[in-house]
This record gives structure tokens, sequence and C-alpha cells, in this order.
């Protein structure tokens, strides 16, 4: 008997997974039924989209995961419906994505490149830039990214920190938890990068108060979740010269509204949502490996603890 | 009785080397008199950029060695008049700063960042690059600092080859040879970086042969040398596309002049020649220890193989 996968997303991302994952589950040794509908009493695992069309997982009776296809998982922790294991998404691809994001902007600001990328204009602008040994950057979060992107910029010799609201310690990086933490992460952070979850207590975690505790000029970038930034705070911060450049990625609404003051500031930078997409084939890999798990009774990975809500 | 140590660089760098090298001496263990002026017969060592008014040597006849500032000695090795060994720059910092700017360039069009840094418009432009491990990036030059490159964008993952003069090997890194080596390596440049020296052999060594065989559409790199380019035939390539950027920060002549089409360019990003700045600290521990080398009979670290140029 196969066992049958709901896969509950956007017909869009159905043309890009459909192969990837069944291929996957061919490899993981899963003979599985994968389809976008089903009777909701036969399913067993649901992929899972939290933008899609299920919303309800009372009918699913006899389902055993709900298997997330990204990493942020704020749209369906606090669901009251969902009573089964839910994993979030760990993806390899996903995770060196948003190292090479991370790493390229960082870079970008810390040689301040874009001095040269908008002055084309004969002029020979001599700045040397200090070392990386002497660039303080912060990351907020030391998830599986959060460590991945500090581990990379330690590999490239800047001075990093981390804060996670429990305290963690990974090599290479001053890893302070807490909020007087919070206070020593910032203080020194010439260039911050959040990458922590959507939470209730992470929500505007960047605001005038702690923005107050950065270095005067501090560079923000924000791969991580829009909510995280208290944004009329920021622009006021731009304004004032507080903070000196953001580099954003993520929003509340998105596309961001082409009437949103972050695209006319001269002091920000838009990206559409693309530092941490999810590749197709090596998030198959994940998903697969968990129904295998599931299939054989062994632990689901990267389960999510609904109290934390990540 | 001191040593007699001439600087012989122009006025404005002994402004910045003075202390770091006086300190870097005595910490060296050597008794040292530091001056930009000496009768030549009394000098011991020469610390030297080429571009100083020192371009005779004969006078110099009791001086042990020539300590160049900078890694680049193709304005000295030629110099007759040099009978006594020459060291080049080999700086921890410099190398430092070159491996970063070499990273964030090649990030920069990896991820094409200025995309963004360009298009705030309110349009939303999702462009998801490849993964570094689909990414062929091919540096020509595997001496110190395309060596020290190389591993950098190895460790961030993309797929690396490195082409010399003589084999090398390097873990990680594609290690390519001679003639053919050399068609090979360019034939996976996605992005080429040129850290070659500038010798009889590698001037003009990208020209229209070796930039056809070269991916359509690459990105060339040059912090090493402005004469590696044939010019003219980079902007033919710029214009019938086969080449779709160039960020290029050394020239023939510096500054590079006004009205220089390279400055007009779309697809041309000039830098001021800031990718292999020499940092006074390191570079004066390099020379300070080079000199207590002399003075012990211990041989000089770095010496210039005057009949390879490099």
């Amino acid at each position: 008997m196969p066992v049958n996968v709901l896969f509950a997303a956007l017909p869009e991302r159905w043309k890009t997974y459909e192969a990837p994952l069944k291929s996957a589950l061919t490899a993981a040794g899963v003979e599985a039924d994968l389809r976008m509908e089903f009777p909701p009493e036969k399913v067993d695992y649901i992929v899972y989209a939290p933008n899609s069309e299920v919303q309800d997982f009372s009918p699913f009776t006899r389902a055993r995961a709900v298997l997330n296809l990204w990493a942020g998982v704020e749209d369906v922790v606090g669901n009251e419906t969902l009573r089964i294991p839910l994993a979030r998404m760990v993806d390899h691809g996903l995770t060196q994505g948003m190292v090479e994001w991370v790493t390229g902007h960082v870079l970008r600001h810390h040689l301040n490149t874009d001095l040269h990328v908008h002055g084309q204009d004969g002029e020979w602008r001599r700045y040397v830039p200090p070392l990386a040994g002497d660039r303080g950057v912060t990351i907020l979060g030391l998830g599986a990214l959060g460590t991945a992107c500090g581990q990379a910029l330690v590999r490239l010799g800047f001075k990093v920190a981390g804060w996670s609201r429990s305290p963690k310690n990974v090599p290479g990086i001053t890893c302070l938890s807490g909020e007087e933490g919070l206070r020593e992460a910032l203080s020194s952070a010439e260039i911050l990068v959040l990458l922590l979850p959507f939470t209730p207590q992470t929500g505007n975690i960047l605001n005038a108060a702690t923005m107050a505790q950065m270095p005067k000029g501090a560079v923000v970038i924000n791969p991580g979740r829009g909510q995280l930034i208290d944004d009329d705070a920021l622009l006021a911060a731009l304004d004032n010269g507080r903070i000196g450049h953001a580099t954003l990625d993520v929003f509340r609404v998105e596309p961001l509204p082409a009437d949103h003051p972050y695209w006319a500031h001269p002091r920000v930078t838009v990206t559409p949502h693309i530092a941490s997409e999810t590749r197709p084939e090596t998030a198959a890999q994940v998903i697969a490996e968990n129904i295998r798990r599931g299939e054989a009774g062994a632990p689901f990975l990267y389960l999510v603890d609904r109290e934390r809500g990540y």
C-alpha cells in the first residue's frame, strides 16, 4: 500500500516540486502516491505551504505529520486544528543560498562597493575599508541559518557576535543571550544581520530603543522576517543618520507595495525575498527523508516546538 | 652600530609608514636608523616603492637588499643597476584585503546585487541565482594572492579552477597550467579573476582570442595588473555581449583618465586600485623581519626570481 502524500501548496509550486519530490521519495525507498488532491481522511502526510487552501487540519484524521516547505512556520504554528507533528524545512540549498546572500551583502557594505557601483563618473574615489578583523558583525538568531552565516563570516575573518534567546556555543562566534547579551551584541554591530524567527517575543525587536544601542551609522541587513523591524522607527533612524543603510529582503507585506517609503529611500536597498529560497531538489530530499522516518517509526527531523513557536 | 635603512618612497607614504616601521624594527630586535635621506654609500637596506626618486641603485655600494613595499615588482625587476637581492611584499593585510575585495565582487556578480542596487523603483524583481556550487569561477594566477582568494571561494562553495604557468596543487581548486590548461580554465570561467603578475608572457593575456574561449556573458574581475588586459578587445567584447561585465581595479594609467571609455561603459565598474592595498602595520613587520634576517645571515623571505620576473 503506498502512503498518500498531499501536496498542499499553490499550483505553481507543484510544477517545480512534483518531479523532485517523486524522485526523492523513490530514492528514499518510499512507495508513495503524491497528489494535489485526496479525500482528507486518506492522507498520510501533508507537504505544506502555509498560504495553501488547507487551513483546517481536523478532517485529516489519519495524517501523521505536516512537513512545511519553508523554514518559517509562524503562519501555521498557532493553528489550533493542527494536532500532529509539524516539521519545518531545513534545506541545505536554502541554507547555502542564505549564506551566499548574507555574505555578499555583508561584504557589499563592508567594502562599500555601492560607492563605485553608483559612482562611475570619472572620479577616482579612493576608499580603503578596514580589514574584516576590525569590522564587527552581529547576527541576531543562531538557528541553522544564523549559525551557518556566522561561520562563513568568521572564515572570512570578520569579528562576529551572535545573539540567541537561549545560550549557544559556536566556535569563533562571540555567543550572547538574554537581555543583557542583546545590549552587548548590538553595541558592536557595525553590520547587523537579522535571522531570528518571528515569534511574539521577536516582533519589532529592532526598534528605536535597540537601534539607539548600535554604533552610529551601522548597517541593518534583514533576510529574516519583516515583522522583526519597527518600520517607522527604522525610517526615522535612517533619516537622522543613526542607521547608515538598510538592506531588506523581507517585509510585512510582500511584494513590497510600490509606494512604500522603503523603495524611495536613498539609504535603503530592497531585495525581493530571494535570500532564503527553498531549492526544490534539496528540499524534496528532506521531505522524503521525513516520510521515510515516519514509515520506519523513527523520529522526525526538524520538529517544531509548538510552545516556543519555532 | 645601527643599520641604516633608507625609506625610498613618496613623502606621503612616510607619514603612514614611519611609526609602524620603527616599532616593527624594535620588536624584531633590530637597532636601525630609518630615514628618507642618507648618503647612498651608507645605506644598508632600501625600503622601496618603484615610483620613488631612486632609479639608479649603483651608488648604494654597501646595500644588502631592496625590500619592495608592494607585491608587484614589474617596475623595478628589469632595472639593470639593481644587483642585490630584491624582495617583494607578501603582506598578510594585503592578502586579506584582496581576499575580501575579490570575494565581495565575485559574490556581487554571482548574486547580481547590482540589479537591486540600481533598481530601487518599486518593481519587485525576482531573480534567484544558482547556488555557488553551480557557478564556475576561474582564477588566473595561483601565487599567494590567487591561492588565498581561490581557497576563500572554495570555502563558500564555489566551483573554482585556477591556472598558473607552472603546475600547482591547491586542495579544492582544479589546478591547470600550460596552454591547454588555459583553454580549459577559460572554458568554465563564468567569473574570471585576474591575479597574474605582469611579465612579458602575461601582457594582454586577456585578448579577443582568449575571451572567445570563455562562456558567453562571463564576468571579468581584474585586481591584478592593468597590462593583463587588451583594453580595446575587452571594450569590443563588452559591446558585443561576449563579456557581460568587467569590474576593473587596475589600469595601464592610474588614476584612470576621466575620459577613458571604461568610465562611461554601462557594463564596466571601475574601482580605484583599492583591492591590493598594503597595510602599514603588517607590511612593516615583513620588512623588519627581512632586515633581521639579513643581519642574522639568514635567507631573505619573498625573494624575486629576476629571470622569471616575479
